[in-house]
């Protein structure tokens, strides 16, 4: 194989795989020279970059720990020493040394295998991940599990790209220094969070591998670990050694190791942000290759401007924060025009509300930028820190959605988790326009905390309009059936609308909601005066969700309420027009719903 | 005044308080000389004693850092020097320096106050605080404002008492050690959480004490902070010569102060568990002091016993897990009689349910203890960690009830909390033989995590069952009115029936839904062949609560669905009976309820 890729020139199609034809499981790996290992490693950097700029994926994280992962099964025994990958979005390599090659060889087969590790895909994987710093605590457990059951073996975790600062990773490290027995813990010390690191922490890490581990400033020796440093960590023979050395260990220990995010592709380590995750992408230029034009607006770009104008023209005391995601939103933007007012504290979700609600509740007006996804991490900062405090922090919710998104990182539990928590406004615009109007409300008001689900299917417009907290906006008037589409759902219910008047010429009614948490009681006191049906349409679950409120707001009458929304259940990569047929969200199943429920058709 | 109460034998009645009379807040407490300050800790003790002995409270705690609070506001101003007190159960000596010792010194207004810190009842308070970890977060919030405000004084957090082990404090730890700023956090070290320490951290910090503050395994440096330790945290002139040294720092600093929990009281001294927080009791004896009998049966007991016998008799791997209050579940007994299969993991919720999650998908069987208000600090455990890997590990949820607690442990959030989660079966029996077939039946499946809510009102009994997971029990078969009586609350539903019965000769249904996360579609349809009206009772908020799901059900139909339970909101120390009231939750509400909904009265 030619060794372009380390000059990132190669045309990756000619490359031929050949150590790797050999490979099909850690067993195989044990038979290999320090060479083979090696052509193996470019091999495996090579499938990784092949694949994922083709249909996307983690980059550098997986081109980082390349070495690592062979020198893991050419030395420990799996699956009888375990390792668990924190967030696993590094794990590529060990699929393919794990019997799951095939999963990056060939077209066809790429969708076989998930990003994440996954007990469903092999015996060598004991947890599906994708949220980070929940390896420790998982490898606490397996250890733990391991002395009841007086087995033996290794437990490995490996964390690292940021994943430390997460509360539970510490949660983890405090009682794993307990363990009386074999863990050993694998700081993957890539200089990175998804973004730049950020926190003590990471001084720390720094003045350990500016002295070659020898710093007295070690926080894991400070917690009661073994602790060994290793540089080189991407350099086979150093690894392999390393790994010899500290294997059945009896008590617990942290292995620090140096490694280089996107190792082997310079573009990677050039731009490791970039290259974290990236969709499609040539990789000779680097270009994104996409089959869709980039939209001319988005809703991060509106939320930018917004912030930038209010700070500009109305020197309002507004502040940005975000848990180490910073381009989930666009946010780099502002960070570079109001450096002082922007917050990346980290991968820590829990603190980036509390810090939040504490600014609030100083007169600075914190907006706080989430996925939908990791927002579950702060659960009880939301209730406990925020809302029973009543602090006016803004929360931006993001990926609020039905999505073919991996099961672990699915977005649609927002509303049953913010709307049963007291105090808190959820507010769920359907346009740009609503949006900076319950910006300006929100930024008024200081009695509530207030979240903002941004709509998740492009960006739309209507008038410029002022929001009323808890008053719903009549689209159209008219009988029998009602729909309540909320948030980016509205134009779902557009296309109900149609097909009932076109259709069966019924004259529906259309509301867009506009606000999750509180009825309108006026509104929907006039409903039940001229409906039969009232329809609620949302993109999320609908266990504990809108509908369901709204449902139990007439369980006292002879109305009907039919709610619309997706299943409780996680659902793995399973394409969006697969999902809306199972959870009945065609127009046209609709449409049909309402007309078995009314009386008259 | 007496210094009986270093004897632990005063008549607490007879002690006359000079020095706190001209105490009006912090500016009188500077007037103090070191004598006055002295006898100032020794009133302030009298007064939380004699207080906390007769309508219950935190006694160690509070009387750990009395001079420390004395200390603090002899040098720091307050509320411009700001100090946020972690879960701020050792802020009554803080109340009583604020301008707050009324509700200490007379029984008519000791309910004035709260137990806990409150912005809305002083401006030296600056949150509402009971959940531990948050103070170090908040404090950078504070720190940050001022310094966004270009303002200047003091930000301190005080924490302790287990505090440090949860996720969040270290997330705090390490954004704050990036201020550039002041930053002042009291590491208040008393050697114990609420039970013993548990962790590699609490190796840490008794290095540190062994070695007055020198030993190199430094957590606090390792992060990046300044560090001071000081021996003698119950010795005022060395606290105020301290804070006079650190006042205006110019960066974050940690003051690691040992200090000893129940300081001037011996019997809270010699037993700090017990003397953590205490109901009534006799200052003299330190008997308790209740009304109430102690019920002969408890679910503690219950639950123990069952574990107990699982273990010695089938043998079953059964492991039990809690976080940090172990005394809440009875858990003591368990640990000594299977001290291997214990785990305290420390005030550390989420690591709780990931160590499970990971001990479970090796076979081990563990139950997690949680109350309800802690629990929803493991929210994204529970789902992506837990219900995600479809770990059949069991959580037991005490606390899930509308009660008179502090807004900041109210516990009626866990039905909507958990049941919006796939996969986690949450349960809710209603006698202790529907509690053990619950527990059989989790054991001998390992499809799902089970949760099963213990119910709050008192053990029952019942015939001995075999559990079906979501199979509802039909009590008593009748028409027009069903009422779907959950858990705790099925009592109430037994008065209701009763009431139909004797007052208006309705022959309702009575139903005992077992499972609330899954629908019994085969009874509930049955029930609306042949009734107008169906009733949901629940102990708890009705946002995104089983009433919610019922409604969700029959929306297509024209049966009525009244749902009863508690509004979403914090209440506050407010009594069962006034809760009751307002929410419509005596019999006589909701038959009447009932009635208006009824065509046929």
């Amino acid at each position: 194989m030619r060794s372009l890729l380390i000059e990132g020139k190669t045309s990756m199609t000619e490359t031929t795989i050949n150590v790797l034809n050999r490979i099909n499981g850690p067993e195989d790996v044990k038979q290999l020279t320090l060479s083979e290992m090696q052509q193996a490693a470019a091999e495996i950097r090579h499938l990784v970059l092949n694949k994922v700029s083709k249909v996307s994926g983690h980059v550098g994280p997986n081109l980082g720990v390349t070495e690592l992962t062979i020198a893991f099964h050419y030395v420990f025994d799996s699956p009888k020493d375990k390792i668990v990958w924190d967030v696993s979005h590094q794990s590529y390599p060990h699929k393919i040394l794990t019997g799951r090659k095939e999963g990056f060889l060939k077209e066809e087969n790429y969708h076989d295998i998930t990003g994440y590790s996954s007990q469903f895909e092999s015996p060598h994987d004991y947890f599906t991940v994708g949220h980070t710093s929940t390896s420790i605590s998982l490898a606490v457990g397996l250890a733990k599990a391991r002395d009841l059951k007086q087995e033996t073996g290794n437990v490995l975790a490996l964390i690292g790209d940021g994943s430390l600062s997460g509360g539970l990773a510490f949660e983890g490290l405090n009682n794993g220094a307990e363990l009386q027995s074999n863990l050993i813990i694998i700081v993957n010390d890539n200089e990175m969070s998804i973004d730049e690191n950020f926190g003590g922490l990471y001084h720390s890490l720094a003045d350990l591998r500016a002295s070659n581990g020898q710093s007295p400033n070690n926080l894991f020796k400070a917690m009661g670990f073994d602790y060994v440093y290793v540089e080189a960590g991407n350099d086979l023979p150093t690894l392999i050694e390393m790994f010899k050395q500290v294997k059945d260990i009896d008590h617990p220990l942290v292995v620090h190791i140096h490694t280089e995010k996107g190792h082997g592709y310079e573009k990677a380590v050039a731009d490791k942000m970039t290259y974290h995750w990236r969709g499609p992408f040539d990789l000779e230029t680097g270009a994104p290759v996409t089959d869709s034009p980039v939209p001319s607006e988005n809703y991060n770009t509106i939320l930018m401007d917004y912030l930038d104008q209010k700070i500009v023209t109305e020197q309002l005391p507004l502040v940005a924060i975000n848990a180490g995601i910073p381009g989930a939103f666009g946010l780099k933007k502002f960070q570079a025009q109001h450096p002082q007012r922007y917050f990346d504290v980290g991968i820590a979700e829990g603190h980036s509300i509390t810090f939040a609600s504490a600014l609030a509740s100083q007169g600075i007006r914190p907006l706080v930028f989430h996925s939908s996804t990791f927002l579950q991490r702060a659960y009880d900062q939301l209730s406990h820190d925020l809302a029973l405090n009543s602090n006016p922090a803004i929360i931006i919710v993001k990926g609020g959605t039905i999505t073919k998104n991996s099961a672990t990182h699915q977005g649609l539990f927002d509303i049953p988790l913010i709307s049963s928590i007291p105090n808190i406004q959820y507010l769920a615009p359907t346009t740009k326009e609503e949006l900076t109007a319950m910006l300006d409300w929100a930024l008024a008001q200081t009695e509530y905390p207030v979240a903002i689900r941004i709509p998740e299917h492009g960006v739309a417009h209507s008038e410029p309009s002022v929001f009323e907290l808890g008053k719903y906006q009549t689209l159209k008037a008219g009988s029998q059936v009602a729909v309540l589409a909320l948030g980016g759902f509205l134009p779902l219910g557009e296309k109900i609308i149609a097909q009932l008047a076109n259709n069966h010429q019924i004259n529906a009614t259309l509301i867009n909601p506009l606000t999750i948490t509180a009825f309108d009681t006026a509104t929907l006191d006039v409903l039940a005066a001229n409906h039969e049906v009232i329809v609620t349409l949302e993109d999320g679950s609908l266990d504990g969700g809108f509908g369901e409120k709204i449902s139990r707001y007439f369980g006292g009458t002879a109305l009907k309420v039919l709610t619309f929304g997706a299943e409780k259940e996680f659902t793995d990569n399973e394409a969006l027009v697969n999902l809306y047929e199972r959870y009945h969200l065609t127009p046209g199943q609709i449409s049909q719903e309402i007309l078995t429920h009314l009386s008259n058709k």
